[in-house]
């Protein structure tokens, strides 16, 4: 086996056909259920993006109010999770640690083991654990999910307790629709690894919450917005960028992976936060963020010519999260609301022509040792 | 993309270098830290088999006495943890569901968080998962963990609450060095996936249990119990493998993906549980055990003349665990209890040389659909 050679990251090794999203890295563009990104994000409720994944097209009126009441139908969660959850909240856990004990008992009370029934608890029960959570963290009492409220509106419902604003429903559900799914991200071929072995949906979401956990994967939006809001308080974002580069640190919210011209995702968060914080109280912070963006974009082709880093989708993600009143100790797990809409996709994929994921590792440590008793070591 | 091969089962292709374990599948042999499984497995103990993952050597006499300390140290779980795991029972949740939201919550109350400490809290906290669920789930209360137990008889005892028999442990201990690792199968794969995030090992080891528990990974050795316990009754081996390859059906307990002989593990296990049930009351199933392997390979070798169908590990595992008093409905979670050293193991050396694992897909989907409202559609 010595000869094998190894794929450490499996980069660009194909490992699943999908028609839930298509990435074109050098063209900047992303397709999820057929439509571009741009024509999808803003013009759907969330329930129509996940029906459009689960289905591979958009509702009907009929069918989107009854996959409506579906979902608000799959909110609840038993006494003993919440228990779990307000104990995380007193210890300070992480709101993806959290999300995992809360997503791991998502089956408890649930009748249903149809996958597609368990893709729908999932998808439905998540914003609840979250709220949940934040509540408890936050010193208060958890608010009770409300059946009359869409997905979008019914999260902003359980984590604030007041009446949600038209305008901050619409910019919270153009970002879930934005980020609901994304070709083979780390997270979601976790989720389709995990059902390879015919095991169900809730393990394999719970190994994708794990997944998202980890900061080379969800984890920088938060940090992006403390940049931006230091920035707007001192008002010199030549200053800090310039100083950032010096220092020889990465400038956060800019550059990605798979994307070499402005990620596609950016542009539509953009431009809901541009609609968002035009009727807000908070204007001028918005104009720091579009200032920064300029400013970034033009001192990075200057200091690193020979790289494509523009702005990614954390960037805007970070502005119009914060506008629409998500505190940023739950950008990541937020960004987990809306991409379990995928995850649960890809395993109804994976499983309808399922083959085990098990690659191979390559042995390098000795071989016959012999075995000495302890106190002869 | 569309010119692009398809990877679906990552067959062969190597994603990590690891100096925990080798298999030879052409040879029929195991390497675990170094040491071939036949000379590990009966010598050592578990504690000194994950000493050994961790650290690639064995431990001194103190070394071994400190590890030892620390694990029994890390066994208790939190009320919040228990009330969950009484409701997974109540409902008749599977163990290995029933497992997955125990270990998802296993950092609840835990102060460190440095990765061999959580590694180690990990391997110590499992059995006292499985055993608190099983001991709600038979009908009885649960029973405390014992510090002046090792790990195998600990295990033992909070099933049964009955002082640990040294043949049972023995032959306990004996299964769970055994299969404490092997290279990168499923579930190791999605642990080092999850942790190539940067993200914790209470993550990675919860997505590894829910890839375990699917029955193309973990799921075998219950049944096989089942079918031992029939044909001891009946008497007839012979008939029963004859019927069932009649049948077309395939023979539980026989073939494995990487070994073309009889995997190494199996002939462990068989020396394990020949030792254990020489002294046992059940030496008359031991014997239907072995006589129907004999007729088993004798059968297959002549049906299927152009593959090598040999025992493999579950065949063993079954006869094995079932003798030492692991009732089948907790064979996977037992596997779960031993592999879980390898998965933090594997963990540990991912995260001392990471590189995020992350493939592609390839898009099959449609492209340019565009939005039409709800009543239009």
């Amino acid at each position: 086996m010595a000869d094998k050679e190894l794929h450490r990251g499996l980069d660009g090794i194909a490992v699943a056909e999908t028609r839930l999203s298509g990435i074109d890295g050098a063209a900047g563009e992303l397709v999820i259920g057929g439509f571009p990104v741009e024509e999808l994000a803003g013009n759907a409720s969330y329930e129509e993006s996940v029906f459009l994944l689960f289905d591979d097209r958009l509702p009907t009126e009929p069918e989107l109010e009854s996959f409506r009441a579906e979902l608000a139908g799959y909110r609840e969660i038993p006494e003993e999770v919440e228990q779990v959850l307000r104990r995380a909240a007193r210890e300070d856990r992480d709101a993806m640690d959290a999300l995992r004990m809360g997503v791991a008992a998502a089956d408890l009370g649930l009748d249903a083991t149809d996958p597609t029934e368990v893709a729908t608890r999932l998808v439905s029960v998540l914003p609840t654990i979250v709220a949940t959570y934040w509540r408890c963290r936050s010193g208060r009492e958890p608010v009770r999910p409300r059946a009359d409220l869409g997905h979008a509106a019914n999260y902003l419902w359980m984590l604030t307790g007041d009446e949600p604003d038209p305008a901050a429903v619409r910019g919270l559900e153009t970002y879930l629709n934005t980020v609901v799914d994304h070709g083979l991200n780390a997270s979601t071929f976790v989720a389709r690894s995990v059902v390879s072995t015919e095991s169900d949906l809730v393990s394999a979401v719970t190994g994708a919450v794990g997944s998202l956990k980890g900061p080379l994967h969800g984890g920088a939006p938060g940090p992006v917005l403390e940049m931006l809001l230091a920035v707007h308080e001192t008002g010199d974002a030549e200053g800090y960028v310039r100083e950032t580069l010096a220092s020889g640190e990465r400038l956060m919210g800019f550059g990605h992976r798979v994307y070499r011209t402005r990620d596609p995702r950016a542009a539509v968060l953009s431009r809901a936060a541009e609609r968002f914080y035009a009727d807000s109280d908070e204007r001028a912070f918005f104009e720091t963020v579009e200032a920064f963006e300029e400013v970034a974009v033009a001192l990075l082709s200057e200091h690193k010519p020979d790289r494509a880093l523009e702005t990614n989708v954390e960037f805007y993600t970070a502005a119009l999260l914060h506008g629409v009143g998500i505190p940023r100790e739950l950008f990541t797990a937020t960004f987990a609301v809306s991409r379990v809409g995928g995850w649960t996709a890809h395993c109804l994929e994976q499983r309808a022509d399922n083959k085990l994921i098990r690659p191979v590792s390559v042995y390098v440590g000795d071989r016959d040792r012999s075995w000495k008793p302890a106190n002869e070591r």
